[in-house]
């Protein structure tokens, strides 16, 4: 089941450099896990913003909750989630 | 090079049914047409809406105004346009 | 697998009223139809609005975006949906 | 008398954690005694979000006022309070 | 059981002028009766525009429905209904 | 002359506690000296919100200016006026 | 008593020509009146638009509304009202 | 060439109010002579809120922001302009 | 002077399409003539929308409220007028 | 290809004066670099703002991207994308 997820990232002008990497690298493997499973389809970036879509590929709303507040980036994050599914028009298999 | 296309399409209440379906088969045949071609990497409905999300891979910004301006149903829709690129976490060759 | 969705009926002023009636009549037995199967949970009235909010129940987003499509009223509603899952402090067997 | 109430949670970045951890709890007890005295019928986690969507039974607008700003976490809320009333196609006869 | 509505009249352009005019007489006394029972308790107009803000004192959620869905005007307007309560510092014995 | 005024007061979560509480002790007194002479007619609270709703009754714009800045939490507060007049449908003389 | 006023005009495509062309005549004479009479003080347009900004000085919320309502085109418009006064640095003995 | 332009000031609730009240009195001195130069044509309090409206006189673009970012408060402030000409049912010479 | 200036064009589904044909050349006509004089100095279009950016180089805003009133399709136009100057870090002699 | 890019800087009061001025140093040679290799086509300032309207021309989103996001001043900033091609009307052979 497919949902859009538009992710933007809000780091404090002040906040310890260090301790925001060491999350990106977390925030990294975790993604990448995700994506190799298959439950985290797509991701891309928005140009010019701190900001990703992704599309996600999941059995349940609940899976789809527990993935996203698990991020290591969580707490600096707006999300916003948009349940999607098949289009008529659609001509590749994998896109339901 | 990719966009993030969302499209939605608003029909008046008294259109002629007929007319809308044969609009409809064209615009289905034109994205059919461009996904096969790579064009239109893919197509999602957005659940509950007459809307999708779609991806657009166009050699430049020039090539998505004409794929866009020439949607059969071009007239009725709302588009928002969004450049994307590749994020450094992504695990997919062609996802950039 | 629960979803929020919130309908607003608009109807032109100058719709002819008995077919208006008619297109009601039918909403009412497909949404009720659909309460006794359990799929739609629950639907009450906004105060003060032509417009519901209601909790359904189903199998996939794909279920969903059928039955909203479905709905006799779906060309005079704007339609905003939600995925929910349940709540960690519910008391409820069935909220989830 | 039903009211649905939405609910956002934003705790600051630095905020204490231990202290907030005793907040949630105290919260989590609050609201399953209102659950379980019929005053807060349902709620639901909205996905993605540190947000519940829910319903509640009350005797009067003050009593609905009394129980949302004596929530333990009241001061990192934003609410939504919407009046709700019985919907002329609802079959449940608790839905009221 | 005190609420906030606010009404906006919309007349389109080339709506009969009698016939508003009609509506708009059988509009004044609906109110004025409502008004006399003590259920509209208040109703202002709001300076430069063809709108009000009214305070209501009904028994239920259920009983503001009826009367702002049986206005004559309701189906030229839009209407924001807030649940209001008696304020701590009031020194009124009547505005709860 | 009237006007309705909602205020929102926005306390921050690290602000002095008892210090706040004296500033609510002399805003209350300054409230309802205000309504005691007329000049503040009606407060009621929004329900879930930490705001109120007001309608004052002024000589001047200067006058509901000086009212307004002068409040003991009016640094704390957003605040929405908004100028009315007499409704043609009124039938209490005093809501002029 | 000041206000600033804001009127964007909004004429249909197939408004008749000749009758809007008579509406605004009877809209400029009757601006030109009140300006002379010192009730509407300034008009300017605004650039690129079909907008006016205004200033009144009127001697109460009624009088304001009354003209405002009174206006050809007042059908035709949206309207914005601000409560204006004196403002602590003003070196001009009119502005108030 | 006029210009209407607001201006919100944002004072945070821990600034110093020594250093504030010191700005106040360059913003005012500054204000002034502007005003008396006729640069600076009008400036109106907005009712309630700590912030006015302004018409201001200029020979351009370039000068206007040069008036505005000069402004002792401007660090504090929310400003919009917009560009205004004269109306042409205006009977005043010198608003234009 | 410099302007920006973004536009957009709204057709009504049933207009008449020859004669907004014939609108569309003379609109052409018109902005190239401003665009050779140097008044309208740049115009773009905005991908997948029927809108221009465009950038005004005019005397006065007078002159930039006469240019646009007058654009052929000014009656189906939203337009968008924002006040430029130089940018000090600028490296190019005519971007002011 | 061409893209609109609109910057607004957010500098919080109470941020270090020296360090911003070098920060604003290397952002203006930064800029100007981009500029005379024809990257950053355009730079003006918005009226009354710290902002500005730039137009990029780049090979591809990516390249976009990394401009942006490498600006000294990108962490103090706001920014809104919009992709541009070529308007039929333009008589600029270099806008394009």
């Amino acid at each position: 089941m497919l949902f859009k997820v538009e992710m933007d990232v809000n780091v404090p002008l002040d906040y310890d450099k260090e301790r925001f990497e060491a999350l990106k690298a977390t925030e990294k493997a975790y993604s990448q896990d995700l994506q190799r499973s298959g439950k985290w389809r797509h991701i891309w970036r928005t140009v010019g913003q701190y900001s990703n879509i992704s599309i996600f590929d999941v059995e349940s709303n609940a899976e789809l909750h527990d993935i996203l507040t698990g991020l290591p980036l969580y707490p600096f994050m707006d999300i916003r989630v948009t349940a999607l599914c098949r289009h008529p028009s659609s001509v590749r298999d994998d896109d339901s």
